[in-house]
């Protein structure tokens, strides 16, 4: 029931913007928006999860076969912003057995990492990306921004997500290896590949869109943020606004395409999502054993750390497939 | 099939232990083993979960509630072993809004953490704890590892798990909040809760028992290593060798008891059940939920992140109610 | 000559203080002063410091053997602040030999570190502690703090130190090995060692106080900063205000006694001397050989690394004696 | 005394190197050598300082004004080793004042930082480069490393370097800004700088060589180690073997030459100087200043933070000038 008041909520708040016809300028407004769910809310669409969800979801599972969407976290791996100054991935050894293990009974071994919060495969939280000082449920960083992180939003705030997951291969849909540097997926692309798959998308769906990059992962020369294909802003508007999915996610780096045309915003699909729409990223998933079985429906669990106040947290997401409906 | 010859190898293997009693030095060899699922094998006993097992589980789930069984990660958070001389955990701000809002459109915040990897709710991998030098499937230090860790038995061999999950709650068949100080809980004690339970194991189950000092959490001054209550090491080899556990887990920051009795071992259910049994550990789980609802069986998931050649990961694992068998 | 026009304006802004008869509601106005070095100064009293200042000293040089004021940084030692949450001492190998040196030519070894940077022996820079959202100069952290610390005042800005140092060794005049806990060092103790020394200070001078307290180097469970004998705010005050000391220095963790006895300022010497004195501070010197050779007066030099930002430095001063003057 | 027995000893050390005539095979003997110190020693040429070294360059001093040769540490700063896996330099708030300074009294700023220990102008300490398994004096990895690094020859057995300190401007007497990338500065270009210069090298001198790399500096594109100028081997062993030089520094990544003409070795210079002549080394110096205003003898002060076990230390070095003698 909550669900649909939602859903409902989020119609009217939105309604203009899609009703205009969704130029650019007409679909982010540029602020961050009230959540529908209330002063208190954290999480954005994730709200649309309830236990009805998940048991039907968990009632379709068609197999026991479970395809793992995380990346390994090496050193040297490929990251998205040390060139913005973000630390790189290290594990270090803390303990380590003696070199010569005659002399003790015990082989004790231990180890410490440190990393960007966005490493490998991870959620992106809505406190990543705000508008001039507010993130979702226009929270102010004046109110809930400490020297430790936000008081809101953080990773420690988000549920698991257990929901119905759908891949969109646009690559595959468009017979390409990889969509080509910097190519913005529009609505068309989505819906052609929906079709070609024939999938349906439901309220409350994971959707994951699969650019192909990863076939360069992980040389990080060619797996790289600078211009990586992705969502346009129409095609993240359309799966939110028209399709009410509760979360986006993609095979690269940022979801939505690089560089952005927008001189003023780096990332203009991650504010309007995050701050407009309150919807969660899921980003550098690995959907290629998905696509080669085509399995476009699953059971899709992600757990991500509740580290307070993180804006994001390192994931491994699994799918399970379920019966096509 | 794999799994029940897999099965029938570990009762070769461990006959002659449990035949002769289960006297302490007769359970533990103190010499690393080879694995019964051949010389390439890095995972032990997480062989036995199978597309069968798993689809077993998931049929059986009877409702969409999520109980979250990993702890929030923070600064000053209680830790296993900064004694040690591992790291604390640390998050901190890399990116964030600028403090005169009206100067940006974009308010961007990230952050990096650096913990050790065995920091809040996480999973202990078999390169953790070895023997002479040796860890689980005698794969030796000298040939296997580097000044970044393990190439063997590290976080990133590791499937998701997916498993039938069961609670032991001993504090709550005791009647006491928590279990006092260094107990080592015994073989009865875990027919004791069981029985009380009416809960059945089964091979293949992933085994969590409740000491309760989850109570004292999040003060690190009293849930603390030094002196938790937790398996003994029958208690352990019980669940393993004779029940066919799969993983165990527990709400404490090291499963066993502590302190050791053995000066040479401070550790000697761990490298116990890791490097002669094959068996991963959970550790500093929340099970107050899954206690106070008399959750007793469910399915339980957890995806560790595949850090390579981790000793851990932090995980957060979820359970879902299944209908009792 | 500016430094005589420096030293003229500093009494002319403390003088009502001074002339009161210091108590300590006085001594302290609890806000954060202008520079009488102007309005782009973020050094505070390291502008008393000249070419001629520093040939002076180098010219009194008595001999050639350098003591060394630093303590080693080891991964376990004693730390003032991780009960604030504020990192260990961590160092780690990225590169290290093979462990069969037969299959190598070269054998490469490095590491990395992460620390407090008040971590070991360390410069406080005038960013550290300010009162009212403002540091020294009054500049506001709302102007000069970013996300990676402030653009103003931080190690980066700060020249080496090469001045005369002086050595009070309180702790010896009083004829104990350390002085009690919580002990606050007065005025007439300051007096009396310095006469029982027969030193005088000139103004310039880097004053460093012996407690006595790194006779319990390095057990951390003693040398602690919750409770260690230092400077009370009155003989801070007449050190700088009567004696023009440049900077004041210790073999504690704080120079100050701990605790504050204001419950609203766990650091009421620190937001003095650094946002109302402009004067900064050198903490856990290794003042042990000095003392034991009755060197009171000598070449300091220590040459802060240009972290930029930072709030702190650890470095490692040396004196060298110089002829009594 | 022990100064002229040391260089005796080295004489005789490596005497049949240089009477045969220097040719690159006949220079290195790719083989860790003993030190002419005896078989405690861990910081190879630094004993040539001695109370009398110190003191007769301390009475040389000519004037007050200090040279600065460290760089700032910063976010996003040029990095040797990054390509390597090395940690990038980090630095980051741990306490902050509250946005709003009206809500206390005490405003409070602490910072930590991480990087890879060779970050910014550092010494390189004796166990960074072995050959075969041995560092400097023939000690082992294998007695002498563990998981935290050396317990032999680290930066925390270093004494502060107060010594006669000389700078070679090889840029400036080739008339160019800076040396072709990659170019092998030889015997003759020091001997020809030196005369143009005219100075004389000593025994025991800590000799800066200066390429003009850093005319680059902070750009991480074009300062960067793959392709630096800098020492030749033979020019590295003049220095060493017939000038006695007791350090070697430049102001490039690595003071040799990049990249190396040797497939099994990608330093040669690091690990002869280091392993087979117990020299220390000096990197990412800057020398602008002194190149400059043209002073080439100096008093250099160097004072290496003692981090247990650490293969470098990032210092700030600095340079008085003395009389020309």
């Amino acid at each position: 029931m909550k669900r649909m008041v939602s859903a409902v909520n989020l119609v009217v708040a939105i309604g203009l913007a899609v009703a205009s016809g969704g130029a650019l300028a007409q679909i982010a407004k540029n602020v961050a928006a009230k959540s529908p769910w209330g002063p208190a809310d954290e999480i954005g669409t994730l709200n649309m999860m309830s236990d009805n969800s998940r048991l039907d979801v968990l009632r379709q599972v068609s197999g026991g076969k479970v395809y793992d969407l995380g990346v390994d976290l090496f050193v040297g791996m490929p990251t998205c912003c040390t060139p913005f100054g973000d630390p790189t991935f290290q594990i270090f050894l803390t303990h380590a057995p003696a070199q010569d293990p005659s002399k003790e009974l015990l082989s004790y071994s231990g180890d410490g990492v440190s990393m960007y919060t966005h490493t490998g495969t991870h959620l992106d939280t809505l406190n990543h990306f705000g508008l001039r000082g507010q993130i979702w449920n226009q929270v102010s960083s004046k109110d809930a921004l400490g020297v430790r992180g936000w008081t809101k939003s953080g990773a420690d705030k988000y549920p698991p997500i257990v929901a119905r997951g759908v891949l969109i291969d646009v690559a595959k849909a468009k017979g390409v290896q990889f969509l080509p540097t910097s190519y913005p997926i529009t609505v068309a692309d989505l819906q052609d590949a929906l079709k070609k798959q024939g999938t349906t998308l439901h309220p409350g769906d994971v959707v994951l869109t699969r650019t192909g990059v990863m076939h360069h992962w992980p040389d990080g020369d060619k797996y790289r943020l600078a211009d990586q294909p992705g969502l346009s802003l129409e095609a993240a508007a359309w799966l939110i606004d028209t399709q009410k999915a509760m979360v986006l996610g993609a095979d690269n780096f940022g979801v939505e395409s690089f560089p952005s045309k927008d001189p003023a915003n780096f990332v203009p699909v991650h504010s309007f999502v995050q701050a407009e729409r309150g919807i969660s990223l899921l980003e550098v998933l690995w959907l290629e054993e998905l696509s080669k079985d085509q399995v476009y429906e699953f059971l899709f669990i992600a757990s991500p750390l509740k580290m307070r106040g993180a804006t994001a947290s390192p994931i491994r997401p699994i799918a399970i497939p379920i019966r096509r409906m």
